[in-house]
């Protein structure tokens, strides 16, 4: 990889930090995304062309995607871009040598999250000018360099591409923050093909240079949006008129929170928002909880989840307010394949800048690219998943966060590695 | 009435008193007061021939009812008449004058609290040598004194009965307290063809020789025992294997009085007793509440029932614990005939002892003698329910109870008064 | 009252309805209140000259403030009275006879409703171009129609003065909506010297041209604002680290609502918004309710005052979290004085368009000029409340709400008529 | 080991399974073991000389342990020792040797269950005349053969005393279950001079003949009874009046059952009985809850134990109701000491009978003998806790409980090899 290009990363990377977009609204991003593929020569899908519409988890209304493809054109996006992407994000780009080999799949994810970053001159992002443009939206988690480092790799493959057999898809997936947007590229069945599955995060307290080939214990976990419709009634001279949603949601919530552990492991529930009520002395109407659960493995979130829906669905009967559930996210727990856990530790060894590798480590989160690692697997291919360390100036998802920017050349020598060694001319 | 009726009024209330016996194992009282009916003549029915088993509230088990026969019997109860009970109590006397004339019933309760008496000499029933014998069972109300004036009555009809038309129907009905009694007397049709229903209560506060004509606000009220079965468990090796009935009850607890109230009028609902779970380290495997509601009419008692029960039954389900629901007791509100409540003005004025006549008062307590004044009230029939006041030595249903028997003989007049005037021979 | 009265009466209702203010936010009112009144020859108090900042209850943050007043001045508020204000809305119109005589204070509320008006060409307002602009305040509660009832008032006693004596307090108050504004003005001080006291309410279901001259049963309440401020914490990694504020909230509206209904008559509480957390993965650090309390006279709104307290405040313990509890309103209970109320019982024989007049009836809501009606009465004068019959399109509060104007002369007549009996010169 | 001491074996065994008795009231199993003891030429320590009373726990009143000294008596028990215990359970022998050496103590709990035993001819114990006599107590884990272990031990060590040095104890402790007795021990000092300790449970689902040396995973654990204590009140006519318990209660389970899980490991709770209130119609004047705390370690298990006592203190205080808790039982984790592990599968191999021997397992449960091994490290010494298998014809605690008596003799022979080698002479 020459200078020029590790320049152009830094490049990348801070112009996504800048027009940082959140799940499902990474207009500019995606169009971005498409313009760079699409000029090194890469087939490009991008939105509808990739994401499967029934599958999709957690988005907005259209009208509110609306307003931020508006944002997006007048940040630069290209309205040829976004006209095709029909409403909806994310882009994949293939890369086909029409030569017999392995079909080998890289998921970089690029939304960014929910936060507002700090605007102090000691934070880099502000200081240097790329600090975020768009209120209430920061690359808290290091995603912008995820598709940097995807955009890198696309400039290194096609400029080697002739030494390449098979297929190679670099998806650049919409929404990772509240595992929602893995599951409609799944469902779309751009996985299906798949041989090899490389994917891996930045970041997440590991020295800079120290790469993990086998991360275990992925939480896990389902996400969801309850509702409880009642009906009003004036508290004082009516109390009895109302069905109450407010109090139908507290109930549940104590309910839910006292669900009996597992004894194969940790399990958890958490109602994080509740939002009830529309004036002081009315009998609430309406309610909201935003929940998720967590298991160990698919039996234990399985056994939250059911344990949850029973008690959302009964306290509504119990109280006359109507319900809806609405799955917004979900991810699995993974295990990475140890044919490509071995092969990630040697060709590690053989990148510049990195420092140590490890083999395994416990991971204790959720990622919805399990779902695509899973899918994967259940097709016969294999998958893994690599913690690319990094110094960060602050914990994920906090609004000081930064990180070392050398980590972007090394993954993309990493990732590069391990497609020259899978797809390789033999 | 002569005074040597006064004394046996006396001696059939220290009697009852004695062997006190409480709601459905009043064998002994009952037995006692068949053999007085019969030998003064009236035609005689006992237990199932006055007692509808299928509209039964609140009656122990065949064991427990053995039991009390048992005991009934070796406090001098005739096994004769133990035997037509078949295992239900009360008694309906009958004076049929074969003469055209109206049907005037009259009910006089017989059953004993739940109450331990108290031991002291300052308590005239333990110091005269009366206090209950039966542990556990305390006339504490004053219904031994109700079937006194009962028998008394008895006695006076037949001496005058060459006077009288129609039929006289005296029901002596069981298990009053928790208002379980009167409702299966009902049912048996006992009240189908009644005119005139005279009944009432002595004490509740009042002067002795006060006579309360038309006592209002008689709350509605449903008893009700329910049951969760869930599954036991060990709490620490497999919590989630049980399903948790003491947690169930306790969330339903929490639930049931947060029953909005309603604004027309006052509602209730009470858990009184919750007794759940069979060893500290086991998830409860079960558990039983005892609850009541109440509301000031049909309509305020029913909301609170219906609210209820939707609460009991889908915390069952959201607990996978099964439940049962029995109602225990229940009583109705009323209102008395007005033509009833002038004739009792009337009356009550000829009867010696009597000091003071009120025509209304707010009663805000509950009564199963509701249920028979309905009926008779619905079938076309008139109704009244007196308030007989007599000194009190501590509150209905306290260890300390007595009452000044004055009123004892004060009643009989009254009642045979009444009974004179409407169906006396023209 | 002339013809050109009455056109200024609906002219002034109708401006105000078009620049409808919620309460603490009438600046453009007040100032347009005070102009007419200044100019009419009467001293004014503004603001901060009429209300006592210590006792204001559920005002909104000064930036919010500020805004407010900018939106007024762009309305055509005048900066002059604007200054004078000081941040607090309310005006105050005394009119001094200097000649020995009673002091008469008349309050009239002035604040609209959080309400959207519907925009609908079967609304009046709407179709004849004075419905509210701006948005979430409208006049729905008929304050608006006070307001102008005030001025056409203030510009007859003008008119009319030399043949009163004593003193006139003609009191603009601001914030009666949530019960929050009269406090303010009785801790000023301002009713203090009151002898008698006259207010009233247009509408509410009375045919128009009907006068009620002692409504009764006012509920006592107190509204407040609950804040729990917990810890957050990641849910799936550390859940033992967060103090879960809206757990906490869910466990105190449970027990809130459990409180027990109190024997000497009908209490209430409400939890009408519930708000908390600030995502779905975190254990939610805070959380907001806006609650009520009330009760059928002071004792029992403090029951259930206090039992709500000790709730909220050993819940918060229980969960570690740290609370503040902000009342934001309150109102008493109240009876109007028998003189006065046979006072207007006479005078209102005499005025046009009255067509029927009653006594009594029961009021069942909440108003926070009894505050006034109680301090008056606690200084030893005397004071009434008038409902003034009026046709309403819609049920007040509603967003189709409109009412039959001809009730604002009858009411200027009443008030004036009233005032002319008790300030005049003898 | 003669053939002659495993009849003896068979025989204690059988004799304590047949007079079983529960924690705190083995006082004939206590009196017989002193009497061979004794015999056998002992130094004796009986009930309270060996039983910090200040340090029970989970004992009963005094009066109901006086029924169970009656009962003790007229099953055998020689008044003699029962004197001398004084109230308490428990018996230690000594053997000074009055040689230098080391002490070692050795453990063995003596109390049977809760629990009917089945009256079946397919259950040994039945079928075999030595099934328990006294109601509602059995020997369901296995304690009559550890008592039987602990005797037969002490005969053999008597026959080759000349070959000891040093100080040996045997401890008969009381009322394990519910892990209560322990601490009384630890509290009396009885451990603080021993250098080795051994002890151990026959069972639990190990082949017979098996050895383990090493079980871990200990719970910590907390047994508390709490008493909730309101006031009645007519749950219709003032409810207001009463403080409720039952409600208190209800209301404080929910939110046990709701403390979050702790991220360093699993952690329980449980409300495993709730017994509340008097009469149904009765505002519960009183409550009681049995419950108990659990976590993988001390830290963990004081977590629990805090937040219980936060929210049963608080919910205590909302409701006005007083609250007692009494700490029950109590356990720690432990881990047994390397030495005597090694020594413990070095001696096992010579052992008749023993068939396996593993090094380690996970034991999940808890016991109180914990807190003796605790003490004995703490003061320097070293202790051990061997799982001793034998076949079992049901699990512990089951009504169908029975064990292979095989077990007996090769326990017995394997703690004689122990202290053989511990307490040599050299």
């Amino acid at each position: 990889m020459d200078e020029k290009l590790e320049e152009k990363l830094i490049a990348y990377r801070r112009d996504f930090h800048k027009y940082a977009e959140t799940g499902w609204t990474e207009f500019r991003t995606s169009s971005k995304i498409a313009e760079v593929l699409s000029t090194l020569g890469y087939e490009v899908l991008l939105g509808k062309e990739m994401i499967e519409p029934s599958a999709v988890m957690g988005r907005m209304k259209d009208e509110e995607i609306k307003k931020h493809i508006d944002r997006a054109i007048s940040q630069g996006a290209n309205p040829k871009w976004i006209d095709r992407m029909d409403g909806y994000t994310g882009v994949v780009a293939i890369l086909d040598t029409k030569i017999d080999g392995p079909t080998t799949a890289l998921r970089f994810d690029i939304d960014a999250n929910d936060a507002v970053e700090i605007e102090d001159h000691k934070h880099r992002p502000y200081k240097e000018c790329f600090a975020s443009q768009n209120e209430g939206a920061m690359h808290a988690c290091g995603h912008d360099g995820h598709a940097a480092i995807g955009l890198g790799l696309a400039h290194e493959l096609i400029k080697n591409k002739e030494q390449l057999t098979g297929k190679i898809k670099l998806i650049f997936q919409p929404a990772e923050e509240g595992v929602r947007g893995a599951n409609a590229i799944v469902e779309k069945g751009l996985l299906d093909d798949v041989d090899y599955f490389l994917s891996g995060h930045i970041g997440l307290g590991i020295t800079v240079g120290k790469i993990i080939a086998k991360p275990w214990g992925f939480l896990c976990t389902t996400k969801m949006d309850v509702t409880y419709t009642g009906k009003g009634a004036h508290a004082g001279t009516a109390p009895n008129e109302g069905n109450n949603a407010l109090l139908a949601a507290s109930s549940a919530v104590l309910n839910l929170y006292a669900i009996p552990p597992h004894k194969d492991g940790p399990t958890r529930i958490n109602v994080g928002i509740l939002q009830a009520g529309v004036g002081r002395n009315v009998i609430a109407p309406s309610a909201l909880m935003k929940l998720e659960t967590r298991g160990l493995n698919h039996t234990l979130n399985q056994y939250m989840y059911d344990k949850a829906v029973k008690i959302i669905e009964n306290t509504a009967r119990m109280y006359d307010v109507s319900y809806k559930i609405e799955k917004m996210g979900q991810a699995v727990d993974c295990t990475c394949d140890e044919e490509l856990v071995d092969l990630v530790i040697k060709q590690a060894k053989d990148v510049m800048g990195v420092v140590e590798i490890e083999r395994e480590i416990y991971f204790g989160g959720s990622e919805d690219v399990t779902l695509m690692i899973k899918r994967v697997q259940d097709m016969g291919g294999k998958s893994v998943y690599i913690l690319l360390g990094t110094e960060i100036a602050a914990q994920h998802h906090n609004e000081w966060f930064d990180f070392d920017e050398r980590i972007l050349k090394i993954a993309v020598n990493l990732f590069e590695n391990l497609i020259q060694f899978l797809n390789h001319q033999k």
